[in-house]
């Protein structure tokens, strides 16, 4: 039952590095009317336990997040800030594995301990699970509880020419490693206005894989982005949009829609949002401003 | 500040009826190289809160939840269902809107109260968030806690020919009435081995949609599902399987990939499970004895 840290630092990684895990399995193909057995490979799936440790305390669970292994170090810093557990790199002492000897061997690296500098400022966690709140608050409380208290604002951003921003899902796919072997991986990418790929995290829950290029972010001292753009491999929901404004990035981009309420706290908070991006095709739903387009736009 | 029940019984149905809302907004489309203004609709979302009320206690939160809104009592019934608060339709005494007149007209059907017939096994959920588990522990209780404790056995169930299997998805696209006009809505759907739709729900959320599809069959007094499949838009993560067996369901079938922790459960669970149906392919990853197929399968 030991506690064995196994890396720290600003960019520490996860012991699987850049890979993204595939597991082989024998499955039946349907295939010109018959039943054919083969070989084929599955993202792999693994739950992660994110404890803290607070100053003086013991570490304690925050959550268990549905994850594909690899960069857990930065899902867990990028969940903490995300989440507003903390606010700054500083507040992360260390983080590190939480290897216990009894436990079997496939389960010996879904355990991460974050030790901090700072109290956490969990309450904004736990109020998601509250237990002892009257009904007289009901909702007034506890819904506004899911927008967003305290975060930096998002400034003026860089402008992004309209070509580079109907590219972005193009560096996305050809950066997806694994997408191709087994067709159930999230791409998430953070890229320049000039077309840069600052890094591509891919994830079977797409949220983890916004952790876990933010994450990267924090630990090498890049947050705020507040000249990148987050680029998403699907739909854009509230909890997107949600991380992108905790991490300071003035634009988000994807392939397919947005939900109401990602549109509107994009929206309320600045951001470029857009979505459909398809060949020379996109939607924009807020911050044009943002856009640089050579014909003028056309009024509604 | 009043509790007002609005609808109760086996078949509650939320206030939006069977239509999914959209809502309307402005935005620019690029299109033939220009940013053009137009109407455009996106599916909404918005937070819902799920409060719980034990025999003889007040209601408290156990969860909130960012979804669609429609069928919110159906959602809630199968929210309790799929993570062990409740096991049985007799569990639930009421359902009901908790509205709060102080707050603004868009949250007052943002929460809903569930009444309890006997106190909730709400350790199941609480688990996820612990604060208070030593260091020692590492692991081993918590990642179990994400596997099945208490849950009906996976019965033989039908046999499905596989054309009518290889049909769900299309069933699945000609219910989905609200994705054509906003592109952002999962669909899961209750099917029978004739081909039948029994229920097909919509929602931002793939893990909500499966739980009003599986709520309403609670409410209708057909838990355990023994005789039908779960037909899913999209991908199979481990908690999509996990909430099919909750529900007793013997066949998830879906248009895209498993996660190698699905494809695990649902072998470990003798569960059919087939994924990647698009056209006449598609690929078993277990549970073959339940497709019916007219030529023999050649094995591997």
């Amino acid at each position: 039952m030991a506690t064995r840290p196994i890396e720290h630092g600003p960019l520490a990684l996860s012991v699987t590095g850049g890979r993204v895990p595939t597991t082989p399995v024998t499955v039946y193909e349907r295939r010109d009317g018959r039943l054919v057995g083969r070989a084929d490979r599955l993202a792999v799936e693994e739950p992660l336990e994110i404890r803290v440790q607070d100053p003086g305390s013991a570490p304690s669970t925050l959550s268990i997040t549905m994850r594909t292994p690899g960069h857990d170090f930065e899902l867990v810093a990028g969940f903490l800030l995300s989440e507003g557990v903390i606010s700054r790199r500083g507040d992360i002492a260390s983080i590190a594995y939480c290897l216990d000897e009894d436990l079997d061997e496939e389960q010996r690296y879904n355990v991460v301990t974050a030790e901090l500098t700072v109290p956490s400022g969990r309450a904004s966690i736990e109020r998601h699970v509250i237990t002892s709140s009257a009904c007289g608050v009901c909702g007034s409380t506890s819904i506004e509880s899911v927008r967003l208290c305290d975060h930096p604002a998002i400034g003026e951003g860089p402008v992004v020419p309209i070509e580079v921003l109907l590219g972005y899902p193009d560096l996305l796919r050809s950066g997806q490693r694994a997408f191709e072997s087994t067709g159930g991986l999230h791409g998430i990418g953070l890229m320049t206005p000039d077309g840069e790929v600052l890094a591509l995290r891919e994830d079977v829950g797409r949220h983890n894989a916004v952790d876990k290029v933010v994450g990267w972010a924090l630990m090498a001292g890049l947050v705020p982005l507040s000249e990148v753009a987050l680029v998403v491999s699907g739909r854009i929901s509230f909890e997107i949009v949600q991380k992108a404004v905790r991490a300071g990035i003035p634009i988000v981009a994807a392939v397919s829609a947005a939900t109401s309420l990602a549109a509107r706290l994009a929206e309320d908070q600045g951001m470029t949002l857009v979505g459909f991006i398809r060949g020379d095709r996109c939607i924009v739903y807020s911050g044009r401003e943002r856009l640089a387009v050579s014909d003028p736009a056309v009024l509604p």
